[in-house]
Parts: C-alpha cells; structure tokens; sequence
C-alpha cells in the first residue's frame, strides 16, 4: 500500500470508527453469531491479487462487526470493564503507525523512556512508593506469571542459572485464595509447581482470604518438609471483587520468606482514588503486583502494569544479552527485554500517555466516582426489592445479584438464574457475566463503561427485574 | 475525548504519519539520542487537567521522533526487518478503535474465527500440511516457551497436572545449536530446565546444527540417567540465518522420542517461495514451530504464528475453565486462551488479514525475491572486492560481513570493525547490527525493509567502503 492510499483509506478507518462508536448503543451487545458463522463467509484460501483496502472495510462492517460482543457498549456489563478510550485508542494508532520496535533501549530509545515515564506517573497516582518501578506487560495472566518464576528462582537461589527446579528436593508451595483468578493457578502450573502444590486458601464471609487459615497452610507444608514460595493475593477478585487482607498476609510473607504478589489487575484503578486506598493496605510491603489499565482505567487493551520492589532481582531471572543486542549504553538505561517474557515490545505507553494526557486525572477520577456510585445505586434497589438477593459487598463497581423467589431452590434456582441472564443477553440489549458463587450460579453485574451512565443501569434494572419475572413464570409453567 | 474530538484529531494522525512515512528517508535511521534525554524533556508528574490531542502529536513530533531508531528506513539493515506494511497498519487500527477482546470464543466470536481463517491462509502459504493449527502469539519468544512447557508436560505426563517438575526424578534436557536465539535459553530457564540442562550443540562450516553430536549428546545424557526432553532447531539462526537440518534432528526426536520445535520466526517468511521450502524440508514433522509475520513478510508488531500439530495436547496444558468464562458453545469452538499464556487477547488477526488482502500473496512473493535477489548482488561485491570477507552462506537476505586489510587481526580487527560499525550507525545514513561470531566481531547487513531498493543497497556498499577504509586509516594512525 503506498503512501497515499494509505491517507486515503486511514481517513475512511476514522470516519468508520467514530460512526461506529456513534451507533454502538444501536447495536446488540451481544454477538448474535453461532458457532463458524463468521469463518463460514470469509474465502478459505488466500488472495494472489490485491484489492483495495475498501474491501476490507466492508469485509468488516459487514461480516465482523455482527460477530462482536461489543465491549464499549453503554450497557455492557460482563466480566470487567475494558475501556477502549478515544485517546488511547490515538495513542495506540501512533504506536503502529511509527512501526518502531523495542529489543534494546538502543532499538528506539523513547519507546523505553516514554514508558519509565509513565509507568512513574501510575505509580503516583496509585499511590506506590516511590522503591517501585513499573514495566508494561500484555495481561495480568503474563503479568502473574513472571511474579511466580521471580518467587520460584529466589527461593531456590536461582536454580535457573543452574540445574533448573528439579535439583530443588523440597516441594514448592504456592497460596491463594479459592477465589483468585485462574491465571494464578495457571501461572503456577505453567511455571512448574504443579496443581497439587497450589494452596486455595479458603476464605471468610466477604470472600476474602482467611490469613489464618493461610498461616495454617504454610505451618502444614512446612511440618511436611515443603517449601512455601508464594503468595498471591487479590485486590478485587474476579468472581466478586472481594479485598484480600494484604497488610495480614505481608506480616506473614515476611514472617516465613514467601513473595508477595498482589492482583489488583481490576481494583488498582481504584486506587487513583485516595478514598480507595485501605482497600490495599499493605501493598508498599508486596514483591510485586500487577494493575491493568485497559481494564476500567481505559487505556485500549493490551497494558498491564507490573510494579516490582527489586527490578535487579526481576532482570537476574529475565536476563538475555546476544551480542546483537549490546550497545554502549547498556550500563545507564533500562532494557525492558529483562523485565518481562518477550524480546521485542510495541510501543505501548503511547495509548496510556496519550490517555493520561487527553483525559487529565481529575476527569478520570470523577469517571470512577461515577461508576462507584452507580453500583451503589443498583446495590440499593436490589437491597430493597423483594426476591432479590446481594450475594456480596460491593466496594466496587461489580455487583454479585440472584433473583430468588419463594419455592425455587437449588437446582431449579439455578436454571432460573441461567435463563434470566441468557434472557438479556440474548435481547442483545445488555450484556451480563454469569458465574458461580459457592457452587451456585449467580449474575455479575460489573459497571464502568465509558459511557454508561445512571440511566443505562436504571434500563439494565428495569431489564433484569422484567426477564427474571418471565424466567421465574416460564419455568414454573 | 467525545467522538467529534476523535474524528478531527484520527484525520491529523493519518496525516502525520503518512507525512512521517514520506519524510523517512530523510531522517536519521539510528537514534542520535543520549540516554534520559527523552526522559528529561518530559513532565515528571501526571497531568490533573486535560489538553487537547495535539498537544500530544507535538511533542510526538519533538521529541518522540527523533527518540526513534527507524526500522521502517529504507536503509535500515539492522537486526532483522520488522516490517510495518501500511494495509497491515490500518488492520491494526480498526482493531484498536474497535476495542475487543477475545476471552473466549463468545467474548467476540469474530476475533477468533477470523484468527482462525488467517492462520489457515498462512498455513497453505508457507505449505504445512492441514494437520497443523495455528494461534496468533506476541512474539517468537513467547512461542517457544509454550513449546518447551508443551514439551515438560509431555514428558513427564503431565505433572502441572499433579505434583509439578520436581516430581520427575530424572532431569529433563533441551537440545538446541550454539547459534540459536537467546529466546530459547530463556525459554528453557523460565520452563524450569535450568541452564545447566540445555545443551548447546556445536555447528558445522555452515552453522548448521550437527545431528551426530546432537544424537550423541542425547545419548550420554540418557547414559547419565537424565532425559532428553525437547529439541528447538532453527531454519535461519539470527546471526547468520544458517539452516539447521530438520528433517535429520526429526529422526533423532521420533527415535527418542522428543518434542521437535522449528524456530522459522525470521525465515518461515521465505516459504511463501516454492523454490525456498528445502530450507526446512522435514519440518512436517515438527510438533511446533513459530513464524513471525511481523518480521520480513511486513505484518507490524506483534504477530508471531505458533503452529501445532496437536491442539488437543497444547489445551491441556494451557487451560482454564472458571465458571464467568464458560458459555454454552464451548464444545463446538476455539478458546485461544488455552493456547497461549494470557487470557485476553487483540483482535491481532485484522493487520494480518488487511495485509495479505491489499497486498495479494504474488506481490509479497515477489518483494521476497527482490530482497534475495539484492542479498546475492551485495554478496558478489563483497567476494569480489580485496580485503572484504563474506563469513557464512547467504540463503536469505542476511550478510555477515567483516573488513580485514592485511596487518590488522585479533582484537585490533574487533576495534576496526566495531568502528566502521558505529560510524555508519552514527553517521544517521544506515543501520547496521554488529555481533559476534566463532567470538570475533563481524557486522549483519540484514536486507528487507519494505521499501529498500537496489539503490539503498548499493549506497550502503558505498558506505561500508568509505568508513571502512576511514576507520582502518584512524587505527593505524
């Protein structure tokens, strides 16, 4: 593509874009696509000749787009939020536009220094000492596993550099909480724990960790001669956004030598909020934790921050150094390869820099207060509507709901529960996560769209409450 | 920013780039930038009030720009070309501006089965038989991790399942050629082999890696009671580009039963030619192998193919199943989260498509053999000429090249090459990667940036020569 095609069909991609966005609340939340649809419309060999980009653009509009589940909707309300704000999104077009590539520092010097930059700025602005020093990754399930291979190799003394895991004779152990995400128990297993040396510390009556149970597990493992490594807590968990005690459980990391890693791939964006910040307390004493900006913060995905203590600790495990990689200035400058998995790296502080810059702090911050007080709303009139069940605190914007009629119970309470979210997310109208709480189902409702405002979750209440009662009658016909 | 601010500053990034991209051949290829200098022109602290996008675009201009080492030069010969072809650009920007993600098939059923339909296409372009499926990754590095835990899983049947590495009594072994990525040693010290238990086999004149003294090194490994676990050859070393005999390695892994993984993230690239495919003849027997059409073929970053011959064995190692990510047409679809490490993926697919289909595969061939073609001409001056020395084969686009005028050898001869090196490279005119080989400094010239003519090529033989002869000239005085 030469270069004015390529301002010629970049100005369509934009004018495409913003009509977009200005009919996302149009358009089904949910895909309505089933199974090889989309495959099914789309040629199975490649093409010898070119065609124009316009082709791809109708491809787009008019085989892809039915086929998303469309995340920047005002009224999705699965999973968690992953904002995709406008300024980002420029940042990010930025970052591929330039083409340039991280290796070295020396490969594209302001690619590294653009994000020490800020990394920096998010470590102030969640308040984190100043000790810790922040690298962007792809996801927090990279993220958890790096903190995981940084706990597996100091606690075996760098058993990396010399005869790997196996010339370690005690079993390592990993703790969390029966609730946290299932990149750690991945990560645990991908870095060679193994499933049966992962502790799911159960947890109190706000799904938080019990540290004393937690203690209890590490006192057990040694008494059997195994090694407590790490472990992992959550500010906000995936199921219900609980708050691990992470101040308890640092007592306890330091106490017996474990790593500490803190999930707070959702929750950390709350800690732009001083108003938020008990919700970690403690954190200053973690090894390592990961907050993820293209989750509700808004930065286009993929930016997950992850903060260490001891950077030199992190390069001694990550390190690589080819003689094609050297340059004279490897001794005064940071080379992110060391920081993290992969040898090259896009350009990704762009989208958050941009962001940051477009947004300014304060709006973002009122954003989130927003957010804040829309869950609390919902939470009220789920509080004072009969049937409804809050199954969970909310100190976030994620609400755990069960509609629970009198005479429906157990199984059939959970058919219930699945059919009256299908039912929504079916209408195309909203979009909610189901999922399991303590071996029953119940719906997620997680709040922090960009542009969803009250009145979108007072029509998402007004959904709920009419497909649960047409659930309800349906399943007792 | 509301969707009209969006709109008037995405047409100024279009602009700006396709001015940016037009002004390429002009600027500096090299970064002429002091460390923290980047850094230094920036504000410390976040900003609480917003500003408008240009303000970001200016400083983009002033100080990003010329922070940059320009891979997308037309004398960029550095490293090896990561190529950002302008369709593939625009993919990526509608994959940004549409702002999903895929968790599972059901999170934006178009983003997997696009990925599904593109994977094929570059199957049957590169000409892997049908029984391989491919996955979009980050990068080579990241692929050759989840192949070396794909290959500890399997050998020791599976023990993330149960009690993790440290139950295999006998140590687990990685073969791998002396010249292979440093990707691969840090694969195999984060998969918990341990550098101790990574062999690195010795080439032949080509540097190739040898299969007898691979078979041998298995052999008194099994010997010493250890096993032999994993395989990763290369079919383009990054030094040299030297072909490592797959099919040769393919017997010894059948026979002792290892996993074969094919390292082709530079010249799998080269297999869209026919008459290329004997570079890896055998590696239909492979149980992985990674391409990155990130790199010569011209996809931007990042797009690296992971292929598998048996899905079913990558899933099991990879997956997750928490009950918010399950929906009802699991069991008929692809969840590439359990391909991979990360949960949430880019719609990485649409840069990759858009390129292919605004570039049709004939042209791409043929910028493939302009490019080899160009390789062999500087390859001809350089045997030709006195006191040039060619240092390994050229089946690519790749040189390694070294200027050794009677009188100057050893460590003077690495001052004298180093210093032509670094005069182009500060000269701002080409861009060039010095290295070591056999323990001497030599220089790449790796040919295949999207724009570099013969022209390009023939000015930087001017160049070689003239600092060359300037270097050795202020050495001997």
């Amino acid at each position: 593509m030469n270069l004015e095609e390529f301002r010629a069909a970049g100005h369509a991609v934009i004018d495409f874009l913003a009509d977009y966005h200005a009919s996302l609340a149009q358009r089904p939340v949910m895909a309505q696509t089933r199974p090889g649809e989309v495959r099914a419309q789309l040629p199975e060999t490649p093409p010898a000749q070119p065609e124009a980009f316009a082709g791809v653009l109708e491809d787009v509009e008019r085989v892809v787009l039915p086929g998303l589940s469309l995340w920047q909707h005002p009224r999705f309300f699965g999973y968690f939020p992953s904002n995709a704000d406008l300024g980002s999104v420029l940042g990010d077009f930025l970052s591929s536009g330039l083409g340039v590539l991280g290796l070295s520092w020396q490969s594209s010097p302001a690619l590294t220094e653009v994000e020490e930059v800020v990394t920096d700025w998010m470590r102030q602005l969640v308040g984190l000492p100043d000790a810790f020093r922040g690298v962007i990754q792809d996801t927090a399930s990279t993220s958890t596993l790096v903190a995981l291979l940084c706990a597996r190799e100091r606690t075996t003394g760098y058993s990396g550099s010399h005869a790997g895991l196996q010339a370690e004779a005690r079993p390592l152990v990993v703790y969390t909480s029966v609730y946290s995400h299932s990149s750690v128990q991945k990560a645990a297993v991908l870095a060679g724990f193994g499933n049966d040396n992962v502790r799911a510390i159960p947890t109190d009556e706000a799904f938080a960790l019990r540290p004393d149970l937690l203690e209890a597990a590490m006192l057990s493992d040694l008494e059997a001669g195994r090694l407590p490594c790490a472990v992992v807590v959550s500010t906000g968990t995936t199921t219900t956004t609980a708050l691990d005690p992470v101040a308890a459980v640092a007592d306890l990391a330091e106490r017996h030598g474990l790593w500490l890693h803190v999930d707070a791939a959702m929750a950390g964006t709350a800690m732009l909020l001083p108003e938020c910040r008990w919700m970690w307390a403690g954190v200053e004493r973690a090894d390592s934790l990961v907050l993820n900006p293209h989750k509700w913060l808004g930065s286009v995905f993929d930016n997950s921050l992850y903060y260490v203590r001891d950077p030199e600790h992190l390069v001694r495990v990550m390190s690589t150094n080819p003689s094609y990689l050297q340059s004279a200035a490897d001794h005064e400058v940071t080379n992110y390869r060391d920081w993290g998995i992969p040898l090259g790296r896009r350009f990704r502080a762009l989208k958050l820099w941009s962001m940051l810059r477009t947004s300014g702090v304060e709006a973002i911050q009122a954003r989130l207060r927003r957010d804040l007080d829309n869950a609390q709303w919902l939470a009220g009139q789920i509080k004072e509507t009969a049937d409804w069940q809050l199954l969970a605190p909310v100190p976030l914007q994620t609400l755990c709901v069960r509609y629970a009629p009198a005479g429906i119970e157990g199984d059939a309470l959970d058919r219930l529960t699945q059919a009256w979210c299908a039912r929504i997310n079916d209408s195309g109208e909203a979009y909610l996560t189901p999922a399991t709480l303590e071996g029953r189902w119940m719906v997620r409702v997680s709040i922090g769209a960009l542009t969803t405002e009250r009145e979108h979750v007072e029509q998402l209440w007004e959904m709920m409450r009419r497909h649960a009662a047409e659930a309800a009658h349906e399943l007792k016909a």
